[in-house]
């Protein structure tokens, strides 16, 4: 493959972050790790992934600093992967996924796995995009403003 | 290339919603129509990518009903690209994204882009995970309930 086109020096914030964790597997990896899952095989068995690519997106994860390599919980001499703030912090895009995934990926009657606060045992609110006042934005009320190229 | 493994019968809404948007050019396609831009040589000239990749992300975006043809705005014999409700519904993941770069891929003092409200001209609120009271949840404060098995 011819080495990939990266935007790590970009401007745009929608494109450095792209550049990291715009890849299927490595967000089914964070996935797991949200649900609890710590462990080389653990992984593995849960996505079917081959080994090999399991080791390079987990050594990417590693590297990107979103997971860190801890001893392992039970004292035993395997390690274990554990989410860093800078991982814990794509809970939300985990959360829209999973909200975008069942408003358009799903037929009404077709079983889902549902993500609930831990104390209600209710579904979460839809994220929506607010301005400063809390006011729901859809895209349109929305604008980018470039970097000004400095003169 | 093996055929890619999908998710698309997975009973987890994020493993369908990566499986379908977990690509890093087809994000940045989404962006830039979220972004204005509807036309080939514009997303071409905007991304810098080869023509035969975009036409591949262009037919997967109108194929999964993310984007759809329509006529040009001009009234001229080309054609555009236009976000549809389930393309503009992913406007909080991109939102998402580009608040996660910003807090984790850029040095404090180092420019990027911001998403401004149209009517204020200030950033919009960092996206939350809230509880059906509203109450801001943590991901350590929220658990998946998988779907039970039919005996």
């Amino acid at each position: 493959m011819p080495p990939r086109v990266t935007h790590e020096r970009a401007e745009c914030p929608v494109a450095r972050a792209v550049d990291v964790v715009g890849d299927r597997w490595l967000l089914l990896i964070v996935r797991d790790a949200f649900d609890g899952i710590s462990r080389f095989s653990d992984f593995q068995r849960n996505l079917g992934l081959a080994k090999n690519i399991l080791s390079s997106r987990l050594r990417e994860l590693v590297a990107q600093g979103i997971l860190e390599v801890v001893p392992a919980s039970d004292g035993s001499a395997y390690h274990e992967y554990a989410l860093t703030r800078k991982g814990r912090d794509l809970f939300v895009l985990l959360v829209g996924l999973r909200q975008w995934g069942e408003d358009h990926l799903f037929e009404d009657d077709e079983p889902h796995s549902v993500l609930l606060d831990v104390r209600t045992q209710k579904p979460l609110q839809k994220l929506e995009a607010r301005d400063a006042a809390g006011r729901v934005l859809t895209s349109t009320e929305a604008i980018v403003r470039k970097v000004q190229a400095t003169s």
